[in-house]
């Protein structure tokens, strides 16, 4: 049986190839794929499979695939859907190693063809034959020129093979993807459409590409992935190998919502656990085909910023603020540059603003070695990570381009590590003149801030550490499957690490009494137990009670309360705390994804939460610089800075109650469903933190 | 003496030129103008001025514009700035009506060039010939070929005029956009870049463009305005035209800010006003060149829908989601097919996914009368204003372009007011062909998205009546040139019909026990007097006094405290109101924008405003309809719809209140500084609105 990678090799980089469905009439599914192999020069035998003729396309044809006796790497396979699994058995049968199942008909038409599509699956898994497809639109490989697709793509002729390779399970988008790259002169690799994936996946072929030498740049894209652990470890693959991924993802599944027990699962939808695993893997998540193809574009520079500090340089002082505002926005550092170098700059260019953005006005142009010194003094003094310059078609005059290269060329070549932009807009032949040279060029300089941002983005990621292994966890604790008690919970919260309140169960009035004088203060009462998940709603939570007695009273109270609205729960006692006052209010809380396990939630409670969905999340386990960046991500992180009077938040506090409540979720991933922290108060720093209440929901026992 | 009008003519169409300063070498300021006259065929006679020559690049010189001895409709000003004047007085003399300065080394060079530039400005005035610049890089016109420009656009050739103005104070920045759109061969009719503006402003380039024919739309870029009536003239009449108006606004005058002596005011921020105005007048404001120019593109059609509808129609269905996303973020309404439509739909096209988006799939193709049967249904039944196709490569096909085209046409012809974008991707000829059949076409999806939301927002301008006539106004009330206390804000506010709390002024603690008792209730209790803008900060405010024994306590309290904090400051007595409980707190204010006038501020109570920022601004006055809009254009708007188990707010009381608001704010615009109503509690529905506190600055007496 095929190692499964040597049959992916077969099924990308084949050897020798089988069409099986062979259509004389180039126009068909049958027929597009024969004519790209002969008219494209696939240097590899190829040989048509049809029962009904001699020769196909004007090549020799074999009545089937048995007749052929030659090895076969990979066999195209345009039958009708009912014929499919009959014709890959006959591959087994005859050594070929993988295939591409153009048919459609299976899980994208219900149930019928999921049923008939599992069985590809089963027969994949029993033979060994890899399987692209079904309902796919193949594989373009412009190194083999393989240009196994019934696309219309071929009817225009392939570009010779470039950095990028195009990942997607829509055959559609994938070749749009690949017809807007070529327009913009940017070179594919590979354009892999997966399809339905009854075998090979979107996840898989990152993990291939990610150990392509001559692949720079992974552009990915899918409506929803089944295997959340097989997406993860290609993107850490990636990652570790320096390959930058991005990736457009739509879609929101439903699967998440439907599983929601609890408030934090209500407000995960899948989609923000996307989101989570590409911040959490450095994986640039691109929203519109041109974002993805700016990216990928600025990608093949190959030069990955550690940090997001961009020094602008413009002859246009407007186009100046366009820029940084645009940076601003997009999370980038548009830092002043230092006095020295300001001071230095202002000797040397007295016309120009030396700030940041540095406004060199066109006067730039009548001197360039000015241009040299101002990007010296920028990179050298001012320290910029990136920079990128509006030149406009100043730098398109025929009298320009030769000295400003020079100049540029000096730079680049001092600089190696920072990534530099150009924004030009002139004749083509002039602009390819920079391109050639090795260049960045955008013609707005807007899309060029925004490149940078993601160059920025991916390089943050590079220099992050591998995720914690989730088999460094402590042992999982014995969660019962069943209903929790929120004294239950917290005590299961607090042995994880979480910091809760202070309290005492209590069983009688006497005890409560004695509770609230323990805590010297206002206390808050509620009553505990397995069947009271919504306490509030029946009464049974009273807060600020000031006097044992009081509490007492409020004691006798609240289980009275209790025993009317649910006369069949089983009373366990009453939760006595004391009140916390000041700080921060937020929410914590995991989920299970079914997709991706467990991820850990955080959000400011009140509105932020509930009305703003302002909220982000993280896989479990993480780190604390990763629970830092995925607090700061939340718009309402200001609030933890000390706002309207109010002294700022220990965020470090709250960091570390994420890393801990990460590790929990981590640990028991197979037992929990999920669990909320809500609220939980960020007390003034140095301070602390401390959850007021605490629920953990056991996955339902079977 | 000129007609201002005429004298505009002149500079922008004028019959016959002088280059003053003209030079020999081709590639100098004096040199480039009168280059491009002669190469590229400027037909009215033109002078070059030289003392020096008796040639100048070929063409007969003369030594001084007074030889010339014929008439002048403009010259272009090419010499040093220490010559223009006398160089204008020349002019003058010889009965020249305009003249383009392209002379720099004014206001832009500081307070020495501010005074030589104030010069010019009353040498206009005084003359009559108007100015445009200094330090401006003239004027492309591309219907007469008046290039009178130092750009090296003009190297390049330029292409023949077409619907788009573009109007900008960055001469950079003017020939950037020229030379983007020349290369997306969206045709230009003029190129007006105004420089220092001296006189000739982008507000009076835009209502001239307003009135020209053959302009259809109207890109404008400006750092700032000085003149803001005049630039809010111009947008009304191009809005009564329905001439497009794009604007591009970069930088953030601290004018504003500087002036601001209350909360409202430290909030605006011109920019924020200016996105207001923007709004109000329905402006669309472009926030990068590809924006605007994407926006001008799609405005060329000349189609503006009335309201957001938008119909998706896509080959993939991942392409779908991300337009609907897309179309979503941007405020659109993919509202989904009606069921009737959804039905026949399925009748005709059973492959396809009917909602909105509808996903048609590849097969679409393979019958391409589905696709006129598909867009007939979807315009008829659907209604919608607007509709983009994804059709990427697939319309590129050489065997589809003609009976898709034939499709289309058959649909445009029958829902000429719907506007349709095609987005798709593949050889240039092939994409021409539906360019030149008169269809817009975006090869990116989500950018004919951006385009469609463009052209909604002017459509919805369009559709609105002109703004209130400030003139309709009550009469001003007499706002003394002081401190007001509350007392005096609240009464000034209430009588313009503003809702205020019911309350009382007390003078002695009898007085305040009597209020507390006809109110009976919990009463807030707060010093009243013009020194008192900050009672909270000195104890001046004491809430929740529930009896009028305790409201006697509070007013001896609260004026002891007064007394203590202030000892010289008038007291006036204690403002004795109910507490008013529920409802959603807001915060209203006005502020006198130094460049637009009266500014109403609208945003809610807390963390929104405060942190957040989530304010709208309106130019004062406007009518009920603006209101809304500009409450429903906060993000925190959401919770006057009721959230969290709360009734919905009286939003319709919010929008009466903001309407009177801004009336008294234009009324009184001359002798206002701003208001402040903060806390504006806006209760549930039906219970109306009410302000709690109440403060109106006056603008301090000269």
């Amino acid at each position: 049986m095929n190692d499964p990678r040597a049959g992916l090799e077969a099924l990308i980089s084949p050897k020798s190839v089988a069409i099986i469905g062979a259509s004389d009439d180039p126009g068909r599914i049958g027929g597009r794929p024969l004519r790209y192999l002969i008219k494209w020069g696939y240097e590899g035998p190829f040989y048509p499979v049809n029962p009904n003729r001699d020769t196909v396309q004007g090549v020799p044809a074999y009545k089937s695939i048995k007749d052929i006796g030659k090895p076969i790497d990979c066999a195209l396979v345009a039958v009708p859907a009912k014929l499919v699994l009959e014709t890959l058995e006959d591959c087994a049968a005859c050594g070929v190693k993988s295939a591409i199942v153009f048919s459609s008909g299976f899980a994208e038409v219900g149930d019928a063809g999921t049923s008939a599509q599992d069985e590809l699956t089963a027969f994949s898994k029993r033979t060994g034959v890899r399987l692209l497809g079904p309902n796919c639109l193949g594989i373009l490989n412009f190194h083999t020129r393989f240009f196994a697709t019934f696309s219309s793509t071929g009817d225009q002729g392939y570009p010779e093979p470039g950095p990028l390779a195009i990942i997607s399970q829509s055959g559609a988008y994938g070749t749009h993807l690949f017809a807007v790259a070529k327009g913009r002169g940017l070179g594919v690799s590979h354009v892999l459409t997966t399809g339905n994936e009854c075998d090979v996946t979107v996840a898989e072929c990152i993990d291939w590409a990610a150990d392509q030498d001559d692949i720079k740049v992974i552009a990915a894209y899918a409506e929803g992935i089944k295997n959340g652990p097989a997406l993860i470890k290609s993107l850490e693959k990636a990652r570790a190998n320096k390959k930058p991924v991005i990736f457009l993802k739509v879609g929101q599944s439903e699967q998440g919502a439907a599983a929601a027990a609890s408030h934090t699962a209500s407000l995960a939808g899948a989609d923000e656990i996307y989101d989570a695993v590409f911040r959490q893997y450095g994986v640039y998540r691109a929203e519109t085909t041109e974002d993805m193809l700016d990216a990928a574009y600025a990608c093949t520079a190959g030069i990955f910023p550690k940090a997001g500090r961009i020094g602008l340089v413009t002859i246009s002082g407007g186009v100046g603020v366009q820029m940084a505002d645009h940076a601003v926005k997009l999370g980038l550092d548009v830092a002043p540059m230092p006095e020295d170098a300001q001071k230095l700059l202002k000797e040397k260019l007295p016309f120009a603003s030396a700030l940041n953005p540095v406004d060199t006005t066109a006067q730039f142009f009548n001197d360039l070695s000015l241009v040299g010194i101002n990007f010296d003094i920028m990179l050298d003094k001012g320290g910029y990570d990136s920079a990128v310059a509006f030149f406009t078609l100043a730098a398109c005059s025929p009298y320009v381009v030769e000295p400003l290269l020079k100049e540029l060329d000096a730079i680049r070549k001092k600089f190696p590590d920072r990534v530099l932009i150009l924004s030009m807009v002139g004749d083509q032949d002039m602009v390819d003149t920079y391109s050639n040279a090795g260049y960045l060029i955008f013609e707005d300089p807007c899309r060029a801030i925004g490149a940078i941002a993601a160059l920025t983005h991916i390089g943050q990621g590079f220099q992050r550490p591998p995720a914690p292994a989730a088999d460094n966890l402590s042992a999982p604790v014995d969660v019962p499957a069943r209903d929790l008690s929120e004294w239950e919970s917290r005590n299961l919260l607090a042995d994880a690490g979480l910091p809760v309140v202070d309290a005492v169960l209590c069983t009688s009035a006497d005890e409560a009494a004695e509770a609230a004088a323990k805590f010297a203060g206002p206390v808050a009462l509620k009553i505990n137990g397995r069947a009271f998940a919504h306490k509030t709603e029946i009464g049974g939570v009273m807060l600020g009670i000031e006097t044992p007695q009081d509490a007492a009273a409020a004691y006798n109270e609240i289980t009275a309360r209790a025993g009317r609205a649910m006369p069949d729960a089983t009373d366990e006692g009453v939760i006595v705390a004391p009140m916390v006052s000041g700080g921060v209010e937020a929410i914590l809380g995991v989920q299970i994804d079914p997709v991706f396990g467990p991820a850990v939630m955080f959000g400011l409670g009140g509105v932020f939460v509930e009305v703003f969905k302002d909220v982000s999340f993280r896989l479990a386990p993480f780190d604390k610089p990763e629970a830092l960046r995925m607090i700061a991500e939340t718009k309402g992180a200001k609030l933890l800075a000390g706002v309207r009077g109010k002294p700022a938040a220990d965020v470090d506090a709250l960091a570390d109650a994420l890393v801990n409540l990460s590790k929990f979720a981590a640990a028991n991933a197979d037992t929990l469903a999920s669990v909320d922290l809500n609220p939980f108060v960020v007390l003034p720093k140095g301070e602390g933190a401390v959850a007021l209440d605490a629920l953990v929901v056991p996955k339902a026992a079977d």
